[in-house]
């Protein structure tokens, strides 16, 4: 939603144009997206509060693989592989829950929550087998700022070296603390980059969203990370005090905001499948899973200062239907950019200036894609 | 419904067989179809009479692209892309309606009627850019006997050149001036050769239709076009008046009908997806839509005589229903075709003497395809 | 649902693992089994009860081909491509009753049910033409024990030689004689190798049956076919006297059953689509039809003595029940062997002694598939 810039010469490439076709509509290239991007990079899978305490897990899916994220009982959290050692069966069905031991529902072999192997029926029978050897397949799991990220990657970059770009940034955000009040899945028909590059402009917001227009003017953007795989920056709120329905603030202020930010909305695109909207008193936070060239799962969060919950003036509802009609508004319009990006007559088009910081986004992403 | 002829000697191929299993299953023979037929040849797309007024379009799908035809302000008809020269927008969803302009509902870029881009926020802050280089991409339209072609070759044959066989030869049946009262999609598991082929013979009349074989005898057929894209020739119709529930006429005669002709149902294929069937007080049309080597999608539209909607004696139900439910027994028929064409033991198998105009059509269709 | 043995050091190949990824997955291995097995093999369809009377007949479906199993005016049972020698059409589109001749639902070509065609309208007139050249296309048929197998191969092994080491084994469990009371779909969504595996080993029952496992110790098979295509053995049942709801007979005795066999179950697997588990009172057989390599259709029926249907004492839905329960228990835990084994983390892993039987299968497996 974020408009380009003020300042056009500075930052704005001439001549600017869109993605070619093929990058929205090939199968190869979206294996190699899912292999060199998804099955490679950091990627956001929850918060660390969705699995508060010890045996608390619940289940992602990365590059078409499940995978479970497991706070053990030492308060490590872990990612594995949800198939078994055994004859490959999935493990756990269920999307989230709370568990003492990981247990095969085929043949009851057992694994405690930090991934050994610790019960295997008649495999002591066996000569030379050895539960040692059978340790659930782990995955790279990391936290930045309270989030969980995984990698598929053998050996990725330590997160905290990717992020370094922005350490200390969002801290008087209070970011770890927050707890999702609810969450949404979508499933939309157009390309996943087709939603980086609807998120990173508000040129469309006159037309797409005549109530987001009301509260914050289209053209009133400003960013200070134009370039590398975090982009964004603020837009003023000009009408009332937070985008929701009333315009009113809906709870407590999410962490240690300033006066002047108390008026802004904070965008962020956090590559490759996170988008962080910050607003005073809540976090909106988008997942993006590519499913196929033509179809991507979003699942969308709203967080919230943990004191928030219990008081008389939380009314989560009020954020949550605002964003949830934006959110419709625009996966309608990149289906439309799907079905139309898909014709043969079909041609790179004009970047506006309004429109540079997903023309910087298609520049990064081009550094991972050949 | 046409069966094939009365002389056998003259011009029946003794020992035509039907298609290699291939044509109706092949990915490769579909997409070469598409290439070589739907997207060079003429292709009917629709009647004037669906945009009679400046403003009105109609959406039209042709080999899988979305086509906006619209009549301009100065009366001309127009064909083009529904795509969007910014970031390819599909520019209309629906399937006809009204419009002074035609403006994309992602960012507000505004054409005329006539394609030119009138309207692009901001892009007048971009050095060089030239609205005169983005108009809508156009495609080839024309006219014949009041129905709407495209081709999306880049230089078609001109379509008078193409219809130049059929000059004059159906003026007095008023086509031009005709309305529809009535359209109908199907969706239709067969190839959509199959379909001009059940098209194009009687042989299976006494089987399949018993209402219709009442009415019209399955042996009847004198065909007057036996050879090239046009094919087909009148059955008389021997009981009542016309092919309908009732078998009375449903409407006014829909042009200067001389008295031989009341009497008979005139059945033309007109490669490679229009099926052109003229009764006294009706014309039916069908297009064939191709969607995969196994499916076909099929419109067909009942036209009747401007003048006889507001009369007493129109009852147009009485002719929709005849062929609503003929036209269901022929699609069962095709799909069972398919079916058994798929499998490993199907081979070629012989056409009958009433089966001259199938296997003229196959021979036809072999022309443009491998 | 049988463990493997009981002396391991005899039978066990140790270290044996389970199939790699590609066999469940791979669209070129399902491709070669449908070509190399099912295509080739002796596979079962049905039963001569289902087709008892001259002209009943039912369709089967066998590697993509829909075939008519049909008992002609002597007695004979001919199995044939439901495709008619004209234009291909399919010929019978219910699954199965009773029929004076085979007429073709399009342009009435008619065939006697030795597949001879006896009728075609008007070919008469086309020089050269010989009925007799349009027979319909046969498959090889034939019995065991009164279950109907065909064989898609041009010459394939007499069905009496591929069945030469079962000779006489079952003859005392009347099989030829018995009937179905039910018959069950099932659409699996795991590969049908999976269904096979989870037949042959009871590793998996205290957690995935509980009720049958009160019935029927887990861990007491005895396999007396440990090598080959057919593989399996008894179980005990250690409380009640059948494997039913109750823990009752539910029937007659199927055959001339001896006191120890009163209290066991049998289970064999036939390669390579059937299974048959005989209880004293009842006889399930499942067929197994591959549809893709992530789905499997599979047909359950029970069969019982052709004298128990009109007594007090029959109550087949107390056998039926248990075992639909115990089906969907089954599929289930394939369904999610099949979601893991997806996984770019899946590695065979290693067989317990209780699952020498699925190893044994495997082995056979592979002699058909490169």
């Amino acid at each position: 939603m974020i408009t380009a810039f003020r300042k056009t010469a500075e930052t704005f490439a001439t001549g600017a144009k869109t993605l070619e076709q093929s990058y929205f509509v090939s199968p190869e290239i979206f294996a190699e997206e899912q292999e060199k991007i998804f099955s490679k990079q950091w990627v956001l899978v929850g918060h660390q509060s969705q699995i508060a305490k010890a045996g608390d897990y619940f289940v992602a899916k990365v590059a078409s693989e499940s995978l479970i994220i497991v706070r053990d009982k030492g308060g490590e959290v872990h990612g594995f592989y949800n198939v078994c050692r055994h004859r490959g069966t999935r493990l756990r069905e269920d999307r989230n829950g709370h568990l003492s031991a990981i247990q095969c529902p085929y043949h009851a072999w057992t694994y405690g929550l930090d991934g050994r192997l610790l019960g295997a029926p008649h495999m002591d029978e066996v000569p030379g087998f050895d539960k040692a050897d059978y340790p659930l397949h782990a995955v790279n799991l990391a936290s930045w700022e309270g989030f969980t990220f995984v990698s598929l990657a053998e050996s990725p970059t330590p997160l905290e070296e990717w992020f370094a770009p922005l350490a200390g940034k969002f801290s008087h955000w209070n970011l770890p603390k927050l707890c999702s009040a609810k969450r949404i899945e979508y499933d939309v028909r157009a390309n996943w980059k087709l939603i980086f590059e609807n998120y990173s402009e508000c040129y469309h917001c006159p037309g797409v969203h005549p109530a987001l227009s009301k509260l914050t003017p289209y053209d009133a953007a400003e960013n200070d990370l134009a370039t590398g795989p975090f982009l964004g920056g603020f837009m003023p709120i000009t009408k009332g005090n937070s985008l929701t329905m009333s315009g009113n603030a809906c709870a407590l202020p999410v962490g240690d905001i300033n006066a002047e930010d108390f008026h802004r909305v904070f965008y962020y695109s956090i590559f490759p499948n996170m988008l962080l909207s910050m607003h005073p008193d809540y976090v909106m936070v988008h997942q993006l899973w590519p499913r196929s060239p033509e179809r991507t799962r979003i699942l969308c969060d709203w967080f919230f200062h943990p004191g928030a919950f219990e008081r008389a003036d939380f009314h989560p509802n009020d954020a949550i239907e605002f964003w949830d009609m934006t959110n419709k508004q625009d996966w309608h319009v990149c289906e439309l950019s799907q079905q139309g990006i898909a014709s043969r007559s079909y041609q790179p088009g004009p970047y506006s200036p309004r429109e540079s910081i997903p023309a910087a986004w298609d520049r990064e992403y081009l550094r991972y894609v050949s």
